[in-house]
């Protein structure tokens, strides 16, 4: 059993990170921290996130459960992150991460414990999206030459301030790579107006805004005659937690080390 | 029975109208057109559509079959079309008339018949667009003030050279009107990079251009937890020419005037 | 402003239910009870739900706060529900009530209150559920005699124990009646194997069961060269809170009586 | 260059095959056959297949071209595909045949011939149809052990008398294969009533006809949190068509033999 314990669990993603364990056969809830002073310090952490009673309580610090948990799960924001990572070099922990938003110069400080933390860091953690950009290489490869358009249609809530999303991209650039094209000369990321007709060799990406799609992206494959869709849909936060408890199982037995999803899902590409 | 003529039955929106009038109880093929010279002349236009003998033989002009038919449908091209409703009006026929890209002279040359020929004239005679623009304009008022973010989604083949579609403006525009809002002010057409949130009233549209896609329009409404989506999609050719024969029924029995499918179907809006 | 207390706010739709009064500019969060001897009693509804601090604790008894509210909502079980009708007719507070799976007998006892308290009592209350029955009913009577086939398809998550769904059934017997048929003589609920065409009158139905879907329902209307879809996609428990928030400010002015969302929305149909 | 003689040109799929032919650099169209007796015998086929004046006049027998093509593309009826082969074996020809609803006894001839001549004998020449098996087997393998529920949802005309689809089958089976189950032991082809939650390891199917849709199958892979989904549309018979131009390339350089589209796209599984 890997021992789990959840940074932010007054949070929605600490939540839901305490929901995936508690679903998990092969790791156990070890401890769940929230921020100094929070009304919710000494809450039962199973309570907080719907799921009955776990018997563990909410701590304001890492120091007071540092004999309990074999990896720590930090969704939180970069200096949170950061503290947490120096603490987890010390004490011979280690963790996953999923916060984004790190300037460059954070990024290169956690990157300083790749030598001292056996670390899992990657902005998407879903599975479904992994193995996606899996399927979409060999659909790419297997279609390139015949006369099939690629499209990628992604749908996100209203909140998103971005467009395409990072992941759409990253779609993309699978496609492209295994075409041997770039988005850079190929992807058409406007069609307004007179535009005229479609080039056999673009890359065309559309983007819809509403609600509160947590994030829909579709790469489509079309020629005269059929298409081909390739489609993910995250639901909730559960698929970046599921794939979060995946990643702390498989890290928990790595040496010190910077890893992705693609290393803790065995998806070889290339 | 309303007794129908086709002009072009050689080309693929002839056939189809062929296929039409041929599934249809209360209409009869009564007469096909192809252009002077062609090598079909004289060949049966029920074979001609891969739909079995019909007993009626393309001819080259619509003098030779003046005497056969009521109704006349002209999907073909502006010139073409013009010389055909003036033969209308001479010999006491109706109309309905799919040709598209005619220019503002042309529009008012036809526009010259409204007073002698009852006509038809629609740029998509589908009867589900039709419908769908209905269900649409219901839809906005019901959940106008609710905080619903409204997106038009398009697909249409590689060939299209335009976007959005002009059912896609037109489906915002019925949905802009049903809100007090204009696409003028409202609509977004495109969204790359740091683009900001979504604005409450904004109307944003997606284009996708890929094989052979006849066209499919998707019009969502979505807030926090639901999401309400009216699909049209077209398969085929068909549809529109299940429209023009629906039409041609219709305006069999009219008197002279230039009306449009809301007439047709009888479909009122306001 | 209508103040509003929820029944249940441990539970994930009370939690829900937290997010959408907040959410709401005209109600007001006035109270929320937890199960008797509950750890949570005393905590802050609003960082229970995870909304940040409320300033209003949770408590476990309707008494406590009895001269703090207008309305309450009860989604949770039937017994509980019945006692809290009790306590709303004795103290003039008007209720809103999405528990399921009611009794013959309980469905008579909670009918006896309807002289009493001012209720809406409805098994769906999202709001795009109510309006996509609205659609329904307008394009079957559009499409009713033109050939087009319809088909209900639904999904849902993976616990669901009963196929199609009630709120598919509802949506098929809104089609069939706008048409005249009945599901018991024109709904298709299987087929498999050597089952022959399509009859033109039936209306067949789909079941998809899988993951965590909340709730999908879309209703096609095809014929030769096209398709009209109307989808609901439900994603979270909060398109049945804000709808029953939507209720309650609704409810908080009526007299006694026992409503439904057709009354809330102001949807007529017939 | 490939030349290509198609058998049936007066029929849908031989006007389509005519097409595809047309639209493909590497073969040339090379003979049409029709019935004996047709009024359509002298026609140019490509006009019959509205693609414009090919040079390339229908006949009514194998015989009168039988010095002009390689390979001979054959969708039609089981008798007249015998024929053709044995003609085909005569005079060293290959051949490709899509013809479906063979006898056993039929089959047998067909197989007679496997040492004489070179063919592609395949019931879904589709090459999307083919990759997606691929993309299946992938898919499964990869989410097989983490709790992803897989579901099968096919879409044909209202003209199909069997439930599911062949295709639909033959993809549950490709899931089947890769993850130890068996469609007689895992597949539920039908849910009505009080069926209960799903099982972990069911693989469900659900069935819509309606209008004319060509041909749509998705297989859903759902857990809590996300879905990938796979999905195939033909839009035409033009998938069927440019599947086997493909295969008449491909088979026109081989020594006899009896082959799959597998062979052709050189697709390996397993």
């Amino acid at each position: 059993m890997t021992r789990v314990a959840i940074v932010g669990v007054a949070g929605r993603m600490g939540r839901t990170l305490v929901s995936a364990v508690n679903q998990d056969e092969t790791a156990t809830l070890a401890g769940g921290i929230v921020e100094p002073g929070s009304s919710l310090a000494g809450a039962d952490i199973g309570e907080l996130a719907g799921t009955g009673k776990s018997g563990v309580a909410a701590v304001d610090s890492l120091e007071a459960i540092k004999d309990d948990f074999d990896v720590l799960i930090d969704f939180t924001a970069p200096k949170v992150t950061l503290a947490n990572l120096a603490f987890c070099a010390e004490h011979g922990k280690a963790i996953v991460i999923g916060t984004t938003g790190m300037s460059d110069d954070e990024l290169e400080a956690l990157d300083g414990y790749r030598d001292r933390v056996p670390m899992v860091f990657a902005p998407n953690m879903s599975v479904g999206v992994n193995l996606t950009l899996k399927l979409l290489e060999t659909a790419a490869r297997a279609l390139g030459d015949e006369g099939y358009d690629i499209e990628v249609i992604e749908a996100h809530h209203r909140h998103k301030v971005d467009a395409p999303s990072g992941t759409a991209i990253k779609m993309g650039e699978v496609v492209a790579d295994a075409l041997g094209r770039t988005l850079k000369e190929h992807g058409v990321f406007e069609r307004v107006g007179q535009c005229g007709p479609r080039s056999d060799t673009e890359i065309g990406f559309a983007t819809v805004r509403a609600g509160d799609i947590v994030g829909e992206h579709t790469v489509m494959f079309a020629t005269e005659g059929e298409r081909i869709e390739i489609t993910h849909k995250a639901s909730s936060r559960m698929t970046f937690a599921k794939g979060a408890v995946r990643a702390a199982r498989w890290v928990s037995s790595q040496k010190a080390g910077r890893f992705d999803m693609q290393d803790v899902l065995g998806l070889a590409r290339g």
